[in-house]
Parts: C-alpha cells; sequence; structure tokens
C-alpha cells in the first residue's frame, strides 16, 4: 500500500516531465580559496559543484544562473545519462526550446554552500560534513554561520572565473529565489533579471520561528552531540522528523490527501496501541527514511539558519535595499503555497513598483507548484526573458 | 522585549474579555466507576473536572454543554474568585445576556479524559498519569488510547447523573467541536442543536500527519522513557517544543508577526553563533515553558491519537455517521484558519444538508479566531440557539 501511494506521488512528478529531453549534463566542480564570509569569517577552501546548459555565446551576455532551493542542488535539467529515471527538478521549463531555452540562453546551476545533499554523489559542497584542512577533521560547528550573500557570492566567483560579469537573468525558487532577490541588490550592475519563484523578500517572524521546527527535531537528537556525529552514529531520528516536516509543509492538504487515498482513521493498531502509528505517517516518514543516507543533519541546521537570517540586501532595511534593484523583476508565488504565502512575494513585488511583474501559479502541489506547476507560467517567463 | 511581546498578546487577548462579568464559579468533580472505552477496556475509576453557569429548570430542558479545544479545560466562563486576571476561554459568549446566555441555559462544561494540563489545579482528568487503582503507580502507556467517543460516554454519564437527558445545544471549538458532532451522531435523540466552531467533521490524512508534529518531540525526547517518567524528570524538552508547535499553528502569520513587532533577522548572536537562537523564538519558546509544569506529556501523545483517530460516528463511513444526525447544526470555522481548513467545516456542513448553517469567523488570529474572536458571531450563535 506504501508502495502504491510513492507510485502514485513519481507518477505525478513525472507527468510533468513527459517532455523531458534527452539533454545530458555532467557536474563540474570550482575551487575557491580563501573565501571570507558575510560575517568576517575565512573558509580556506571552498568546493562547490555546477551543471551548464547550452553554449555560452562569444560575448558571454546570455548567461542564466539557476539557483536551488533548500534541499534541492544544482541539477536543474537535463539526466546524467539516459538511464536516469528522473531529470533536473526544473526540466519542464529548461532545455532546447522551453522556457528557458537553451539554444539562446547559457544556464548555470551552482550547489550551494552547506547543501542538504553533503553525501548525495551528484552534490559537491562545503560545510560542517566537509574537512577542515586544518584539523583533517568535519568542521562540525566550527563551521561559520553562512548567509544566502554568501551563497551568492560563491556564484560570483564562479561566473567571474568564467569570464563572466553580467547575467542575462538569475532565476531561483523557494530558497533559490532569496538567492536570486539577493543577487539583484547585492549586485545590481550585474543582474538584468530577476525571477522569483515560490519566493520572499524576507523570513518574518512567523517563518523564522516555524523554519525553527526543521532544526529543533535535529538539536533533540543525542546523537546529535552539538553536531560532532561524524565518526559516529548521526542524529537520524531528528533528521527524519527534519525531513518529513519539510515535506508536509511544502505539500497543500489537496496533493497529501490525494496522495493517501486510502487514508482510514479508526483501523486496528492505533485504536488499540499508543505505540502504533497510522500508514499516512509510516509514508511520510518512510519518505524521509529513504532520503537519510544522501543528507547530512548539521548542513539542515546551517540552511535553516541562512533563510531564518535572510533579508534582501542584509541589513534589515528592506525597502532601502529594494530601491538598489535596477533588474526586471517577475514573482511567481504558488496561490496555494502555505510555507512562503503569495502575500509574501506580493508584498516584495509592491515594493519594487514599477519594474517588477507578478502572477500567481495556481496547482494543487501548494509550495511544490513552484516545481511541479511551474510550466503553467512558460509563456510568461520566456517572454519576460526577452524583455528588453 | 519579551516582557513587551506578552504584554501585548495578553493585551490582545484581554480586549476580547472587557466585558467579562463577575460570574463566580467552582469547579466540581465527577466520578465514575468501571468505564469501558470505545476499543472495549476497562478502566475502574475515571474522574473528570466540570463547572456550570446558570440555572438549570425544572424539566432539565434548558442545557447546554460546552466540549474543550485540545489544551482547554472545563474553565469556559467566569472566574474562581475576583481576583482572578483572566475569565474562562468563553466568556466572551457564555454569561448573563450574552450569546450563551446563562439567564436562559444552564451551561455545563467538562474537562475530558486525558486533558492535556494534568497538573493544572483547576483540572480534574484522568490519564496516562493518573495513578492506577491495581497498581498504585500511575498508568504510563497502560492506560488504554481513548477516543473522542469516550469523552464524549463520560460527558454523556455526567449529564445523566443530573438526571438530564436532552441536551438544548453542545458546542465546541477545535477538538471540542469533534465531541460536540459526535455526540449529534451518537446519541441523535439527546442532542437538539450542534453548534461546531473552527471544527471538522474527521481528520484527513493531512491532519493526522500534521498532529504527528505534535508527538513526535515528546517521543523523541530520552526522558520520555516509553511513557515511564513519573519519577524522574520527565520529557520536558519534547514538551516544550510540542507546545510550541501547537502554539505557532494555532495562529495566523498576520498575529503572530504583530505580535513581534521587533523582528530582526540579521542580528548579532544568531549571524555568529549557530547554537544562538532569535528573540521570536526564544518568546515562543519561552511561552511554552511557562506552560510545562501543569501539562502532562503522555496526555499530549493521547490527545493527539484521539484527534487521528476521530472520525464523526467513529466507524470510517462519515456520509452514513452523518444521516442520523437530528440535530440542527451551526458551523462557525475561522477564515484564516491554517491548521483546521474551514473547507473541511464546509464539507461536513454540506454534507449535512438543509439542517446545518455556516458562516465564516473573519479574524487575524488564524484557528484561533474560535476563542478570541468568537463574539462577532455572537447574534448567530443566539439566533441559532432559540429556534425551534
Amino acid at each position: 500500500m506504501n508502495f502504491q501511494r510513492t507510485i502514485f506521488m513519481f507518477l505525478l512528478v513525472f507527468a510533468s516531465n513527459l517532455w523531458a529531453s534527452d539533454l545530458i549534463v555532467e557536474k563540474q566542480k570550482f575551487t575557491l580559496d580563501n573565501f571570507k564570509t558575510f560575517n568576517g569569517k575565512l573558509i580556506k577552501q571552498v568546493n562547490v559543484g555546477w551543471e551548464a546548459y547550452g553554449t555560452l555565446n562569444e560575448d558571454k551576455s546570455n548567461v542564466i544562473l539557476i539557483t536551488h532551493y533548500f534541499t534541492g542542488n544544482s541539477h536543474a535539467a537535463g539526466k546524467y545519462s539516459k538511464q536516469d529515471a528522473m531529470p533536473g527538478y526544473w526540466d519542464s521549463i529548461i532545455g532546447p526550446g522551453k522556457a528557458i531555452d537553451t539554444n539562446k540562453y547559457y544556464v548555470i546551476s551552482s550547489d550551494t554552500l552547506v547543501n542538504a545533499g553533503a553525501f548525495d554523489k551528484n552534490v559537491i559542497t562545503t560545510g560542517p560534513a566537509s574537512i577542515n584542512p586544518d584539523t583533517g577533521m568535519p568542521y562540525g560547528l566550527s563551521f561559520p554561520v553562512v548567509t544566502i550573500r554568501d551563497f551568492v557570492n560563491v556564484q560570483k566567483a564562479l561566473i567571474e572565473s568564467m569570464g563572466i560579469t553580467k547575467l542575462h537573468a538569475v532565476v531561483g525558487a523557494s530558497m533559490g529565489s532569496m538567492q536570486a532577490l539577493e543577487w539583484a541588490v547585492a549586485y545590481p550592475d550585474m543582474v538584468e533579471r530577476m525571477v522569483s519563484v515560490i519566493g520572499i523578500g524576507q523570513s518574518d517572524a512567523w517563518l523564522v520561528a516555524g523554519l525553527e521546527k526543521w532544526a529543533a527535531p535535529i538539536k533533540q537528537d543525542p546523537n546529535w552531540n552539538n553536531g560532532d556525529y561524524y565518526q559516529s552514529e548521526g542524529p537520524n531520528t531528528g533528521l527524519m522528523q527534519s525531513l518529513a516536516t519539510i515535506t508536509q509543509e511544502a505539500m497543500h492538504p489537496a496533493i497529501f490527501n490525494a496522495s493517501n487515498p486510502n487514508h482510514k482513521n479508526i483501523m486496528g493498531d492505533a485504536l488499540h496501541d499508543i505505540k502504533a502509528t497510522f500508514p499516512v505517517v509510516d509514508w511520510l516518514y518512510g519518505a524521509a527514511k529513504a532520503r537519510l543516507n544522501t543528507m547530512d543533519a548539521n548542513h539542515i541546521l546551517y540552511l535553516v539558519r541562512a533563510s531564518q537570517l535572510f533579508v534582501a540586501g542584509h541589513n534589515d532595511d528592506l525597502a532601502a535595499s529594494l530601491a538598489k534593484v535596477t533588474a526586471k523583476s517577475l514573482f511567481l508565488p504558488a496561490s496555494n503555497d502555505l510555507l512562503l504565502f503569495p502575500e509574501m512575494a506580493k508584498k516584495t513585488h509592491e515594493m519594487l513598483g514599477d519594474k517588477s511583474q507578478y502572477e500567481e501559479i495556481k496547482g494543487m502541489w501548494g509550495h511544490l507548484d513552484g516545481l511541479f506547476t511551474v510550466q503553467q507560467k512558460a509563456k510568461t517567463l520566456s517572454d519576460f526573458l526577452e524583455q528588453e
């Protein structure tokens, strides 16, 4: 029964990728020595993975940067091999002839610092799970707190290493939208267009407290051991709880209930045994458990912190920061988003004034409509990218 | 600063109670021997607290039963003494001349089984924290799983002990709405009117999984010790996390953000120390911490389970169960409720057909509008109660 539900979910995801191209992509590695963080710390060596789709033109003026969401990575489009079951997460809008047309644009997508998938073979990142060159041991909590600005600064170093000085656009979903907007605020001369999908201008008090729910189960796990668990069994119970919470909060009840059509309230075990669980709970936690091996708990804590600290411009004067933006902006929140409410995007859009456009994605996925239903806005997106 | 925010919250709550009457109430105790639970277990002795407001008429036909919400108790109106800072939670609608007029009705409110406030001096309840007469020790997890139907059956025994055989109305908010509807389904001949405030007809898959987030931190706490902690330090970290989550999920971002007007994203500690927390998080957890002494963690687990198991009629055929209802029904969900979405009440209302009325409470509290903004529907409620 769990298996059926999993299949149902995969089919839904798969349906949005029916037009998946044969684009074959390759992970590349970017290394940066002596990276200074926003809070003034030094990281001696930063490694991040990146992918590219399309061809860089001669004057390097056709670059679109894709910035990824909280549990995502740089695999935004294409497949690593023809045998891959699934393409990158935004394959429905990135590729030849698609909304972000790789026949026209050179699309770069990069892994962030402290990427959640620290142990995913297709992720290259630097964070608490990385080896500190000074000690030969994992950083753990000695890794500095990093911000969305730091993610942007690593991306800036990456594109500058390729001689790129202008971005035709920066496009990101969710935590990726934070990076896209931060790019437009921090480096207005480099960013011509900014697309915020299921995004926000800052984390409000509500979101900061809500994100703490993603960190708490990890910190509560005795195996977390203040972040020092790389030589022992990690905080898997806490990490599983955190991932389950993230998944549920990214979904709308409509899709969640549709994914569990056989849910029954009154059934044997749960009625008789306080320690028994419901099949829907087993399903949610099972999906989280299946991802444990690729994820690092400390990295989740650092992503939570970067997201909590986020206010575009990183100086707590959002209006002044947004006034610096010269990029044309497009906001594509999801109407049914219960994690980053569309009102948050709308407020930021309105603060940006005339240079901003706003349209809502209509879907049943909630926050995840930014991944699974985004192709609904393909025309809006391609028109926006062609605007002079 | 935390103090200021607390004051702000209290003022908001207090504002809705400006008309608080001088109604002085007294907690009473009802004892029931050999209570058989819905799942077929025996509890040798059940004690629950109850309060009453108004006067029982001669033919005992003017009784309104109030059923309480998840972290609530039987203190629905009035004060225990003139010195009390706050009256019962629905004092704005229960009292002389109010929507539920104690000049006309005899209003009974009772504590549920497994009440969250097991150690609250104004709560009398029976649950895992109670002494098992067979062993002289707290039940812990040997206490049977109980359901909303069991809460109703204890209330039925209570009113029958007073010779009451008909209820003019049953009125409840949130988990109280589950009890109100369960009354109307299980004992249709006894219930003339049913009012569901911020309520639902059944817990859907989404809610069952969401409620698990309230249980998980307790079960994850090593001090929980499989529910056996009454002779040692209890799972306070888990209980605090659970209460903080409940509080946040019962609030809408609008009121949450308004309660934290000085929230800043970029500030000293959180930017520099991954283990530091934000003031808004300290505020939320501080409020939870202040309630730890009155609450029992196992009781929260049992309330979660009762809520997860809830489907009106307790047989997983909601339509057939609702067809049994003869009571006139009134649904008052809150438009901004993000915990029990108004759509859930609407669906149940529509299944009930002509005998049901539906109006939404408009407010900024979210789920808590059912407690703090309910007086907005005072006229609807009093008209409904007077309907023949």
